[in-house]
């Protein structure tokens, strides 16, 4: 293909995709039939085809790509928390952009649509699962066993203290709007949810580097130290 | 009506239930239809609809009644938990129990078409929520506040301590299950998570009763405070 074959091919799928999204989100899986996203992007039914061998895999994609742009600035600020000079405040703006980024409309859309089908089509909900949650929760795992190392928190084990960050912060919100259908979140609620499954993370994992030679000059200082006594 | 009619009335609201909750599971909301029913439950169409006037208010039905038959077993042992004298332990036995009625198949399928349904019918889903984890969180969150004045569990905000508590334990395998399509959890590994949720959740709020005059000798000496210094 020569540069301008190629931009067109570039733009017709780019045109399927953005269609398709747009069917799929208001019709649902089953609902959704090729000729209604080859009409929506003005391209050939096997036009279609020739991107995309089939629905599923239409919506494979669609998903993937959806979860990935919401996931990939989280695991980047993941992977920088390991070098935090200020772990409260970074695991506190984490939290708020995580909470936000999953809480976008087109990703709750998605993810009802996906669970809808989950028992019909597992490899969708997998996709959705694997490149969300699950890759958030392994790089959280990886980091926060890094500031176990430094003494920043006092974590046995890693996977479940990652899990337990992921949905002390997440949780609440996401399964209200799951059920509640609103996908409408008020974002200073949601920054009041990330703040506070980060204190209760924190209450529950933080760890002081406190140095063996001040330990008894120390004890009892902290205000945490203080709430326990 | 008599005493027979009475009973042949109840038998057939009972078949039309059963009949009801298999087809909508099976088939999701929309692809059952009220034929369909009427013919599972050996009964005539005219008879569905005496019994319920169309088929939202008859799924809405089996919704609160299929959620509230796992949240009052959960409901009465918050209730209980008030007067606990083992609370480390008991808060155990609340978590494993909740979290193995949450995960049953039948309750998991229709949380999935609730979830589906939640934009079109949002009703539904709020009969599911305010039934299910909005009833127990608020009687969690009286409970912890109770604790919290028998010097039980260091607690500033009830509610938030009490959402914390549900998700921690409850969180991973419902949004796994969920996605992922598979309704036949492990009761092992449902165990682990659940008391790996108390432990976190022990370390965020958990205080123990220290009189005043014990404050100093004891200082340090349980293993909370030895881990975090």
């Amino acid at each position: 293909m020569g540069g301008e074959e190629i931009g067109r091919w570039v733009r017709k799928h780019r045109a399927i995709l953005d269609a398709a999204t747009a069917v799929f989100l208001r019709h649902g899986y089953l609902g959704t039939s090729m000729d209604e996203i080859a009409a929506r992007a003005r391209v050939s039914k096997q036009t279609v085809y020739t991107h995309f061998a089939d629905k599923e895999r239409l919506f494979t994609e669609i998903v993937a790509a959806t979860v990935d742009e919401a996931s990939d600035p989280v695991h980047a600020e993941v992977r920088q928390l390991q070098d935090s000079g200020d772990l409260e405040a970074d695991l506190r703006d984490l939290a708020r952009r995580q909470l936000r980024l999953v809480m976008q409309p087109r990703l709750l859309a998605l993810r009802r649509l996906v669970i809808a089908e989950a028992t019909r089509f597992p490899e969708l909900g997998r996709t959705f699962y694997e490149r969300g949650a699950g890759r958030t929760v392994a790089a959280l795992a990886e980091t926060f066993a890094g500031l176990a190392a430094r003494h920043l928190l006092d974590v046995d084990d890693p996977l479940l203290a990652a899990t337990h960050f992921n949905w002390l912060v997440m949780s609440a919100p996401v399964n209200q709007a799951m059920l509640l259908g609103r996908d409408d979140p008020d974002p200073a609620e949601l920054d009041r949810f990330a703040e506070g499954g980060v204190r209760a993370f924190l209450a529950a994992y933080g760890r002081r580097p406190v140095p063996v030679s001040r330990t008894r000059s120390s004890r009892g200082g902290t205000a945490r130290r203080a709430r326990t006594s």
